[in-house]
């Protein structure tokens, strides 16, 4: 059993990963950045003055922090502006609907649509409706989300809203409502981005709150038609100007291997992404000041990067691969460990990884390292994060997971209600500990992780 | 100790009063009287046309039921719409604030109005700033509420609601903001009506949600000016006609001696006034069921009263009793004892009485026949819930308070999430047990609870 201690990490470096977990239980400032980011800076849409405004926030933080090569790097996305929206039910008893409308959702008339509601339990019930069926129709989805710690209903869930616009437009529907992705029972609805497919023509979609979705089967239940009227007023904005934000602390034997500690610095404009992703910022802040005072830097170089427009289709992370993926051959840069912060504000749970088998034994050191902070091995390998998709595809780049507790976090996920109050800072410090060890034993680790060879995601 | 056991009521009816407990809790039917009110008729602001629809829904459910005398007695209200309303930071943080307009709110101009805020911690504070102090400025009265099971933090917060706007006008303000009187940390603001002063310039009045005040504060913590827009486009819609709608077991022995078992049928706009008071309507119609039932009716007449226009001012409560109050002389009614449920879904925790002398070792019955659904003696003498006051200073009338558990009611009393999906039909029917045995017991008493002497409440 002892033999299981004897691993790749000198018992000086694992000292150090001990250190640095104790330091940030202590009271790592997460929190404060959360508070800073969300009250100074608020919502945080992508394109919009007040990402901006959270660029030169990050751009402070970065600095203050005394962190290497800080600096913003620009992109473009196609922005987006919700408007006003509203929903009401006709008839047969006439009340309000809360509803939000899906990012890049096309507006209604001014006037709203009007139709009468065809209910489905799932999407694919929505493509076994015969065609034409739902002319004159305001389709409804009413996919329940199942509340699983590991966010496990999401998946299930969002495919009615990603898809399910188009699809719904091809059978003739006017909008499309969808019951929220989310496991609360308040009135807030959950927004998040659609897709249109290019070969049908775009209908307004919105989703509606979890009660409002359960009144409306209600009203359907009665029997009768059930008329609903549906406002928006989004409209595309064009492409705006975004950016990433990233500052590093640089590796003292091997500078041109990074490993990648991110968060996204944009938010939904709903409520001031507190959790979704203020939460994320803060551990990657909280992290970066415990590593960066450290007696001497790691072997590797840590990167930590906010991305921009995470929300409208992980834009700033494709920017950032596309910029390095066979891009100038200036640079040496080899990516090869990477993980967000965005899940919530924790704790952190379990911890896994997706390594080339030659690494593997140091990732199962660094979760013999991580036990003390109460996580376990999560199950097979891990994406590492949605802005880490792009970085891992592009560079054949490995990814580690750790994996916060999401019990809660699709209560408020995407609402107005993802707000401060919903953070417990002792939660965030441990989130802290984690992913600051986790940073470090990374940069330290005697073998590279990367490449891995995937099948493509 | 068995002696305390020999009391006014014979065993047979206290083994009725038994029977009728243990048929509710075996499932009373309350919460299907909630869903179909709030389903089919949704909300119900007075004077409106689903307040209307509500009348006629509550007329049917008294017919089907079998009762006595079922009648809607129409009365005068002032309407109130509510429309569009907004706020927002402008500096120095953009962000959108979750606020409703207080009930009787003026507007504001069309493009809202603008100011800095100056915030106080009470009413008392704003008291006592300086007059003039607060021209050109929004004020803003932060004052918590304190969750307590009974309900006994509203009184302390409540009166910035009703007196703020007036206060705020006289130190000069433009408009006024309050805290919401409630216990959540969820952004939904929690409307109720406010009272202008006659003699001062009506201002705009909304409540923040507690999530948007504590990000006010944070903004306000930063030490610059915080100028904030408020946007209301509620309106007066002069006299308007509402209802009080009711029916009665009439008694066997005194039928000119009445029971008061009452709830109000109105709700505000929001939500669809589930808890608040679709439960009490619920509960009072679940227990009328029960009662209509019996092998025979009580000595007393019963009367089921579903008030109007309780939102607005006890509006409908009013009505009834000036309508009675030495009004025609033919009639020979006596109301001896009254209550009202209007405090959630339940349970019933407590049960307290204000009586004549004389009927005290009755209440005391009551208090032991109640014992077994987990009710204890509650604390002082007790209102019977606020539409039983006009009725109980109009007739020297008793009244009862059966007390409801309120610990979560304030998360949803008056906010948009006033929805079906927080009332448990159990906790309801636990509450139909203590209403209907209480309303035999009383109208079997063997004396009468009335008249009270009482100092003007
Ligand atoms: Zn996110
Ligand atoms: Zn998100
Ligand atoms: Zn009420
Ligand atoms: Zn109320």
């Amino acid at each position: 059993v002892r033999a299981a201690d004897a691993g790749p990490y000198a018992p000086a470096t694992l000292a150090v990963a001990r250190e640095i977990q104790e330091r940030a239980l202590a009271g790592s400032g997460a929190f404060d950045f959360v508070e800073s980011l969300t009250v100074r800076v608020g919502p945080r849409m992508a394109g919009t003055p007040a990402a901006r405004a959270g660029h030169d926030w990050a751009m402070a933080r970065f600095k203050e922090l005394g962190l290497a090569n800080v600096r913003v790097e620009p992109f473009t996305v196609e922005g987006w502006e919700r408007g006003l929206e509203s929903a009401a039910i006709l008839s047969p008893a006439p009340q309000h609907l809360h509803v939000t409308a899906l990012g890049y959702s096309v507006a209604t008339p001014a006037d709203g649509v009007t139709g009468a509601i065809a209910r489905f339990d799932t999407l694919d019930d929505l493509l076994s409706a015969p065609d034409g069926s739902l002319e004159g129709k305001i389709a409804f989805v009413d996919k329940k989300m199942a509340r699983l710690q590991d966010g496990g209903g999401y998946g299930q869930a969002v495919v009615a809203r990603g898809r399910g616009p188009s699809e719904a437009a091809r059978k003739g529907a006017l909008a499309l409502l969808i019951r929220s992705i989310g496991t609360d029972s308040h009135r807030f609805p959950h927004t998040g981005t659609t897709r249109y497919s290019p070969d049908v023509a775009a209908i307004p979609a919105a989703a509606l709150s979890n009660p409002d979705a359960d009144q409306l089967n209600r009203l359907l239940a009665l029997g009768g038609p059930v008329t609903v009227r549906l406002t928006l007023a989004s409209q595309a904005m064009g492409p705006l100007s975004d950016a990433n934000v990233m500052g590093e602390i640089r590796g003292r034997e091997l500078p041109e291997e990074i490993v990648v500690i991110a968060a996204h610095l944009d938010s939904w404009d709903l409520g001031t992404g507190a959790l979704d992703d203020g939460a994320g910022v803060g551990i990657v802040l909280a992290a970066a000041r415990i590593l960066k005072s450290l007696p001497q830097p790691p072997r590797r170089t840590i990167r930590f990067i906010l991305f921009g427009a995470e929300e409208l289709g992980l834009v700033g992370a494709r920017a950032y691969a596309a910029a390095r993926a066979g891009g100038p051959s200036g640079s040496k840069e080899r990516h090869q460990i990477g993980t967000e912060a965005d899940f919530g504000a924790g704790p952190v749970i379990t911890f896994n990884a997706d390594v080339r088998p030659e690494a593997r034994p140091v990732i199962d050191a660094i979760g013999r390292a991580l036990s003390p902070l109460g996580i376990v091995p999560g199950r097979g390998p891990s994406s590492g994060g949605p802005d880490i998709g792009p970085l891992a595809t592009a560079f054949g780049m490995a990814t580690a997971g750790l994996g916060l507790d999401g019990t809660d976090y699709f209560d408020y996920h995407h609402t107005a209600d993802d707000t401060l109050d919903k953070v417990d800072p002792r939660k965030l410090d441990q989130s802290v500990a984690a992913f600051a060890s986790f940073a470090w034993l990374a940069a330290e680790s005697p073998v590279g992780f990367s490449p891995v060879e995937r099948t493509r995601e």
